[in-house]
């Protein structure tokens, strides 16, 4: 029935589906919206009035390719999670202090893609309300005030988590004293790279580091927060081994691991349902925050955690309520999404298709000295652009040019990372080896193309050409104006 | 359509629904769930499978007349506000970055019910996101850290906001350096009571003393929060004045007013859309949070301010990205709780049956001695239960006993206030006259029946019909173990 809806919707009916033009659209928000809510592609930004799959449509019919929107992970608008969710809106929604099945179902659902130990959970409505809470409850287990947390990272828009987001307080107000920033163990353009023989232990050793100068200064760390995966950070793999090692420093400290994966969970990476879960089997955090893909639009969030942990926030003889955490529209929407899932072997897909676009992106590599880095899992995938090879100088400007040539290919992409030179491939988990293929055949042609707006690209692979060996493209470069 | 599905549904249908028996639900939400999250009737909990309306039904098909759910603002599973989500959940849910209608439309329509002065809006997904949002804000435009609330409040469960809540922070790690309390204007049991000739400038005044003792210890005030109408203060109704008075003591300190309406907002008063109205058309706040009704049980928040201190806000930088905020499903449910608001006539209703209640549960005040008073507006009513009246002493137990029984008469209701005494009416606001009617039959037969139970009740009861003027019930209290 939703495939004919969408099928038979003519160019038309899409039209008339826009209340406004998309000018009065912009002057509307711009009157009404805090302009601190920023638009994609703001000086030409796109009216989205229909989304399917992987695709998004806009207000003139024209179809776009989506490589943006890791919250709509089993696909735009997937009919069996809007049915879902309309027959239990339907039913009924009341909240958590009433008993309901979809809620008990749901948690044990997930529950069978964690590890045994976290086997409790607690249902909030944003990845920043269940970082907020993971640090409402490691603090209350470990009777700790203080944090420790990787360097870019971003955990969320409330006050406690700028706090602890690097990303934002670097912008704003600066550390606070209870902050405790490590290294981003990134392999590519870190303290300790991919030739470092032992770069995982390197970098858990500076988090030992960083948590002996805090108990120096008589601090005591309630919790170490990282993103399985730092996205915001650069798209970066972790190398395997760093987060064992860390946790037994941080545990050493009294403190609990805490492993975000609001961004990057829920099978994003193919192999295993968890990030964490690449740092191998003997790896188990304390506290899992969970988002973004789990309710595919839909507000919904979750904590897992130990018995142990819980135990000790029931302790402080508080209730802890969210008014619309975990209720049974909310929890009917998740157990959909899982089915689907499921059904549809997405994890699988995200092994096979991110597999398939990593080898693209490397041929481009070889093709294109721009591309400094292809790194990623599944369909979580980063594409470091540098300036030379040789220093890794952030591409920025050649970032921005490419996302705004992709978009006029009716290409989605954005960019991250300190440098915000990295394009982010993280689209909905059912995108094709098809849509794969596109993306880097335009990629290709855009890089192609723009050797004539970035001269450096030219004469960069006129250098690579003449030179076998080693070749400090710095010299050339000094004397180029990129 | 929905009609038909709700009264055809026969009780097998309704029994069929339930995936477990409500013994193992609850065994596996004492398994899975953090036990923070508690249970309405703990002792013996429900488990409700359908709502309509005003009303709720649980596994066994016995139904029950809710005079809690405040959420469920237009009435529970309201087919208008199911069409319009299932339609939009169809069509597209992208994020704020792209444009579009719904998003605009429905600030717009935010815009009609709000002062002038407050045409900026941010979307969120829970009232804690709104007041934390606001906080930022406040601090932002400000340039201070610290805030001001009133005893007993309380404005969420993120960290930030058990910070400044009174009636949370007193039972967990104390009151922080940047956190001010002033007295509750709680004008029956408060510093200041009904007789006081000028209560709104006492209490007033009360703040501006906290305010120059902050400043004395060299602090600043970012904001003063408080909710229109103190609910977990105990259903407060604060004295006509008492805004606009702390309004000038607020802003002379530089800080901003922050109305939470997140509870009380959106006509549930009936003659005004906003409860901050009820203090004269001279008052408008700085920022107004909203949230529990406006997406009838959907996370849906909101936060409305000025353009300065929006552009404040926008003048540091730092993007604010709210992943669910703002969607287009979520604006499309608000848009349809507004219209049904409209169509239904429902603040009318809520006028008119909160009205009425009012008048019988101060009838019942003149029946039983137990009721110390009644206060409230529209649908927003609560019932103080004294152990005597003159005293005030808060009667718990007896509160306790009066929700017990009146679930064993299939009607939820709930209490609050600092001495759990306070009995919540804040019903959906389609609760109708005879609804009203039955509960305060059921209460008055409760009341009736519980001399027996509570034999001081009876002794008041023959004190009142033996003395006609002052009798100091205390004296007789004093001489039965209630």
């Amino acid at each position: 029935m939703f495939q004919e809806f969408v099928e038979t919707k003519s160019l038309a009916k899409v039209l008339t589906m826009a209340l406004y033009s998309k000018e009065d659209t912009l002057a509307m928000r711009k009157k009404l919206i805090g302009s601190s809510c920023r638009l994609f592609f703001s000086e030409e930004p796109v009216k989205i009035v229909k989304a399917q799959g992987q695709y998004l449509y806009d207000e003139k019919g024209r179809r776009y390719l989506d490589c943006i929107s890791n919250v709509h992970h089993v696909g735009h608008c997937h009919p069996a999670v809007a049915q879902a969710a309309a027959a239990q809106m339907q039913l009924q929604n009341t909240n958590t202090r009433f008993l309901h099945d979809n809620l008990v179902q749901y948690a044990a659902r997930l529950s069978e893609t964690l590890p045994e130990k976290l086997q409790v959970f607690y249902f909030v409505n944003s990845g920043s309300e269940a970082n907020d809470l993971a640090l409402r409850l490691a603090r209350q287990y470990s009777q700790h005030e203080d944090v420790l947390v990787l360097d870019h990272a971003y955990h969320g828009h409330l006050t406690s988590l700028i706090d602890i987001s690097p990303y934002k307080f670097r912008k704003l107000g600066g550390q606070k004293e209870w902050v405790h920033v490590a290294p981003l163990p990134d392999t590519y353009r870190g303290l300790y790279r991919k030739e470092h023989e032992d770069a995982a232990r390197a970098y858990a050793d500076e988090v030992k580091c960083v948590i002996d100068e805090a108990h120096k200064k008589g601090r005591k760390i309630a919790a170490f927060f990282a993103e399985s995966l730092p996205s915001v950070g650069g798209q970066i793999v972790l190398p395997p081994g760093y987060f064992q090692k860390v946790a037994e420093y941080v545990r050493a400290a009294g403190a609990v691991f805490v492993a975000d994966e609001v961004q990057v969970g829920f099978g994003r990476v193919g192999r295993h349902f968890w990030g964490f879960q690449l740092q191998g089997e003997d790896f188990v955090p304390d506290i899992v925050t969970m988002g973004k893909p789990i309710g595919n639009g839909h507000p919904l969030s979750c904590v897992a955690t130990t018995q142990e942990i819980a135990d000790a926030f029931t302790a402080n003889g508080v209730e802890y309520f969210n008014t619309f955490g975990g209720n049974p529209v909310s929890c009917a929407i998740g157990l959909a999404v899982l089915d689907v899932m499921e059904k549809e072997d997405l994890r699988g897909n995200a092994t096979r298709v991110g597999e398939y676009f990593m080898k693209l992106m490397n041929d481009l590599k070889r093709k294109h000295p721009i591309i400094g880095d292809v790194r990623g899992v599944g369909l979580f995938v980063g594409i470091d652009l540098v300036k030379d090879r040789n220093l890794r100088t952030p591409a920025k400007e050649e970032a921005d040019f490419i996302l705004k040539r992709l978009k006029e290919e009716y290409i989605f992409m954005s960019s991250d990372g300190p440098g915000e030179n990295v394009l982010k491939f993280k689209p909905p988990m059912c995108f094709s080896m098809d849509d794969a293929k596109l993306v880097a055949d335009k990629i290709d042609q855009i890089l192609s193309g723009s050797e004539r707006k970035f001269p450096c690209l030219r004469i960069w692979r006129q250098a690579q050409t003449l030179q076998a060996g080693y070749f400090d493209y710095s010299i050339i470069l000094n004397q180029v104006s990129c």
